[in-house]
């Protein structure tokens, strides 16, 4: 049960919060719109990558799992994949200049502070431009935020995996803005 | 040195990153003007004392400092009353209410699991209001990621006390949506 009273058959996850207090969804949904699905050098797989694996860090069971099913989308269902990066990115099959974002996002998710000048110019060594080491690093704080927004506050979230396959296909097609007036 | 590369003369902290990267600025300002300053029955003060709490215990100079002397404007000048709530808020001089909020916002810090039904169960009988419970989350989660943001970063700050004295005081004025606008 949530720790603060929502609505009798409010969705799931950060949608039941998103519901509660839409002042602070719009900004929040239009940050993520922006970052993982605006055109970018990195994919939107590649983007939901990162907040899949920033979120199985943190252990919010709702982020990796509909974050995962978006990223599976993405990269044309490949699931297994998605399960890999959550698993241990560096044997997954992934490209080098990925790997080397995943280990800054690893990072930030620690602390801020813990992100070295070596892991950056790693990064660039393997092709990463400014602008996706900002990203990176601005997904991986977004999903430090998300986490502990939805397990702050105690949200539930299904167990079913088909429940985030089906929500997962929904957002990868309409996207983030619709994705609070979506059942 | 900044991690990736920050036009010259381009201001501290989270604003050189904002500057670089207006499309994630604009909602994420939004998000931080809705938080900490629409109206709201926790004061604007108060607000800014649970980001300023959870910045000083993130360990980010820039965003504790600014915060900070947002707060002590917000509190009528009260600098010693901010100083007391990063190094001991239940010793210091804020409600009972406060201190039940600021005890979830540090259990958010660490992690969205860590908020226990009791936390919340204290905060309400201090007279905290779901609202209040739900904002406390969500300023603590924001502020886990600015803190990440900026340092992910490398981003520099000030250490002049007055340079953030100067500046809060003009966020105070203007607020967060303007704020990357003023130099």
């Amino acid at each position: 049960m949530a720790h603060i009273e929502l609505p009798e058959g409010i969705p799931p996850g950060i949608r039941g919060l998103m519901t509660y207090r839409p002042e602070t969804a719009k900004p929040l949904n239009e940050l993520v719109e922006v970052l993982l699905r605006a055109p970018h050098s990195l994919s939107a797989g590649e983007r939901e990558l990162i907040a899949t694996f920033v979120s199985s860090g943190n252990d919010c069971k709702y982020c990796q799992s509909i974050h995962g099913a978006i990223a599976a989308v993405h990269l044309g269902g490949d699931e297994a994949l998605v399960a890999a990066v959550k698993d241990d990115y560096t044997a997954a099959g992934v490209s080098d200049k990925m790997k080397a974002l995943l280990n800054i996002a690893g990072k930030v998710r620690e602390s801020g502070k813990s992100v070295t000048t070596e892991d950056v110019e790693n990064a660039r060594r393997q092709g990463a431009t400014d602008l996706e080491i900002h990203d990176t690093v601005l997904i991986a704080a977004v999903f430090c935020l998300c986490n502990r927004y939805v397990d702050g506050l105690a949200t539930w979230a299904p167990e079913d995996p088909d429940f985030y396959r089906q929500r997962g296909a929904l957002v990868a097609a309409n996207g983030y803005g619709a994705s609070i007036l979506m059942k």
